[in-house]
């Protein structure tokens, strides 16, 4: 499994500091929807002119304009960029034309999505990398989490990789674990820890 | 009938000079998704700092993080906000809730909605100010246009006004008028033209 780091609530530079103490131990950095929607590709352009080896996910969560939106955040130096699964199957294809031309990828999102089992399948026989089972931050004070739909969804992929995200943390890794997704997706467990390095490690040694 | 005119392929700076030919005239400036997935709610700070009067509509179309992402967006300047209909009911109060609490308003955007009267009506009954009907940039050329689902949201709404987009143009309007929903919403018919001023004044001329 390989874990992914959820910017959410720092500005760009605050991240890159962020970023120089994980740069050698993270798998992928995610630059979140919060970010983007306040500084754009800034960070995006600022982590890989800075670590150009650290993977970078876009968490643009392109719903419209695949094309567009995607070539502006790949130009940019993201190596992933994200669609939501709610996108027309149009913007979904051309967000994974566009990734293919510059040598990226495509993490597809589930999140407001209702029969993930069908939509995992489609979003597979597309042609997207990973398909993310998500539980939305607004919602997660109410106790749901995705794991369920984890299992459910990694038993219909056959060719994308299942990702993870929404609230996970040192207690809920184990559980994780024993579907052990491509990808574990986490954010203030890790960004809020007192050794932000310490807690990437942990946590990395955790999903093994 | 109020006219918005959507900035999308064009950065902050130029679309600066665009709102300066025409802040006297035009209803609403709307920063496009692509303007904000490039450069934040950079273009929201300028063209609010340089055109105070100017309503302007930051076209987030917000998922998840209904707060934090809204109040960004209202903080930088923008009058108004896009959630996705598609979003957790829990978003979409959140981002009304924010909007009240900065005295700004919310636009609800039924693009990828199946079942564009259920959610609209929903969507009314929670409060949000514009429901915007919206053919995806990346179907138009498939020959879908939101005309009858703007027929069919108008039916149902009460107390939120209907916006719509997706390809209007010179050609379209007198279908628009036919119906007469609070806000059209037109982009590259606009920005493409010769003359921007003109072509703006054409349009709120013929939608009256």
């Amino acid at each position: 499994m390989k874990l992914q780091i959820a910017f959410d609530m720092v500005n760009a530079e605050t991240g890159l500091k962020l970023v120089s103490e994980i740069h050698d131990v993270i798998d992928i950095v995610e630059v979140g929807t919060p970010m983007i929607v306040r500084e754009g590709m800034f960070a995006v352009r600022l982590f890989k002119a800075s670590y150009p080896n650290v993977i970078v996910l876009a968490d643009v969560k392109i719903v419209d304009g695949g094309d567009i939106e995607s070539a502006d955040a790949f130009e940019a130096g993201a190596d992933l960029v994200t669609v939501l699964a709610v996108a027309e199957d149009a913007t979904i294809q051309s967000v994974i034309h566009t990734a293919k031309k510059h040598g990226n990828q495509v993490m597809a999102d589930l999140i407001c999505i209702q029969d993930v089992e069908k939509r995992a399948q489609e979003l597979d026989k597309m042609g997207v990398d990973y398909v993310c089972v998500h539980t939305a931050h607004d919602v997660q004070n109410s106790g749901k989490t995705p794991f369920d739909e984890l299992k459910r969804v990694m038993a219909v992929l056959k060719n994308a990789k299942a990702a993870v995200a929404g609230g996970i943390n040192q207690q809920t890794i184990p559980l994780v674990k024993q579907f052990g997704p491509e990808i574990v997706v986490a954010g203030a467990a890790l960004t809020k820890a007192a050794n932000l390095r310490a807690a990437v490690l942990e946590m990395k040694n955790a999903i093994g």
